[in-house]
């Protein structure tokens, strides 16, 4: 039977760090702040914000909460930005997406500053991950996959790790992190022929699908380790990922649940990289 | 014995097309002008500009040079970046790197604009290249690369393609290209284990390893297109690439020499982003 990569053991120890350095930053006066902008009520969006303020309490971060209609119109919005870009107090900001059809995505994302950027929707920030420096925040997602392989000691220099999903906030960012720790990436995608063959062959598979058990026992050898990006709900209304979870088990080496896996060590990353952003400012 | 694939059969068509837009841009008054920043002699560089100013003059674009000693400062350097940055006349810029030691390469490339950027060298450039998007310019290399395979007809859509090196000027931007031509990337470098496997393995190898005849028989298979970005010098005084071509032209099957292959079309992609930047300005 594979390990079990638990979320949970990650988030414990990453937030007992951060709780120290928050309570460093509070004895300087400075209590790390994080800005939620939603606009409407998405299920999905209210899911998030309130596994964030959780995990925000519990390490001592601050939340400030920013919600609009969605009949918010691009300047308005545009408006709330530029002052939280002044607001010395709220340290990073987090935006949910997509955003109503008659704002542009891509004027909203260009008004915030990279400093505050925490979850990597910059440019400055893209350029950071693509480029391996600290301009900006990577996206909270592929860094929780890194972290993951990380505290449980995987090594992936020189390995093969196939990276499924080419998309900006997973795929490319976690392709781009991999060749940072001198893993030899492949960025695998819906037009990618002979998948399986070459998932077949890899030493780590980082999957982000988006689609339930695309990933089967036919993809699967009994040395690699299995990160699962994937949230989905099953037929029987249960949470999976995108990959076969009874199929993996009784092959691989290791793998991430669903839930309680990449998930949930995602919000502790945001309040990681608030923390740094606050500690930027001292 | 493997096709050749012609640098200079590529350039011819790129030329002729750009010689028409050129005709177009000069019947509305505006000639594209390139502006070539050099500090010192060294003479990789003044090779470099050689082939560009003859590229430009083949073509109808403009060249103006800005010619220093090693001993400009990193102030003046930014004076002369600010005031082409201001004139209109100038519509690309290149700027021959490393710089000398007392400047900072970092600053320099902050301080160019990104719609002048023609190859490819601010942070907004590289955001561009990573997400697919038409923000400022990508590096000419990798673009020559793609540029032959599409002269040659050679559709990647699915296909295995292997970019040995992972750096910003050729590797990571060749690897995003592949993506937006829908190839599934395979970054290897240094670290990577099995190399000669995955290579084996690959339908398209994008070599830049930077160092001669580092892919020889073992690396190849007969349906493979090659094409070799690297520029060496042979124990002979004869330049060459980084594949073994001797060895590789009689196995695969399509391969670009050196010289004569990328190196030849790289001058007119700049050209080509010089004239896109001029019609920009209309």
């Amino acid at each position: 039977m594979a390990q079990i990569l638990n979320g949970r053991e990650v988030v414990d120890a990453i937030n007992e760090k951060l709780r120290a350095e928050v309570s460093f930053l509070k004895e300087k006066g400075i209590t790390p702040t994080l800005g939620i902008i939603r606009i409407g009520d998405k299920v999905e969006d209210i899911s998030y914000e309130k596994g964030a303020i959780k995990c925000a309490e519990s390490i001592g971060v601050d939340v400030k909460k920013y919600l609009f209609k969605e009949s918010i119109t691009q300047e308005q919005l545009l408006n709330v930005m530029a002052a939280i870009n002044l607001d010395l107090t709220v340290h990073g900001v987090i935006l949910f997406r997509p955003l109503p059809e008659h704002i542009d995505d891509n004027t909203i994302r260009k008004a915030l500053l990279a400093c505050k950027d925490v979850d990597g929707i910059t440019d400055q920030s893209m350029a950071g991950v693509y480029t391996g420096t600290d301009l900006g925040y990577p996206p909270c997602t592929p860094r929780a996959c890194i972290e993951i392989l990380d505290h449980y000691g995987i090594d992936i220099t020189g390995k093969k790790v196939v990276v499924i999903g080419r998309s900006l906030v997973v795929g490319r960012p976690a392709a781009m992190m991999v060749l940072e720790r001198n893993g030899t990436p492949i960025i695998c995608h819906t037009k990618t022929e002979n998948m399986k063959e070459i998932c077949k062959s890899a030493d780590v598979l980082i999957v982000s699908a988006g689609q339930a058990k695309t990933i089967g026992a036919d993809y699967l050898n009994e040395n690699q380790v299995i990160i699962d990006v994937g949230i989905n709900m099953a037929d029987d209304g249960k949470l999976c990922g995108d990959v076969d979870f009874q199929a993996a088990e009784n092959i691989v080496k290791a793998i991430t649940p669903v839930p309680g896996g990449v998930g949930r060590v995602t919000t502790s990353l945001l309040m990681m990289h608030v923390i740094d952003a606050a500690k930027k400012t001292i």
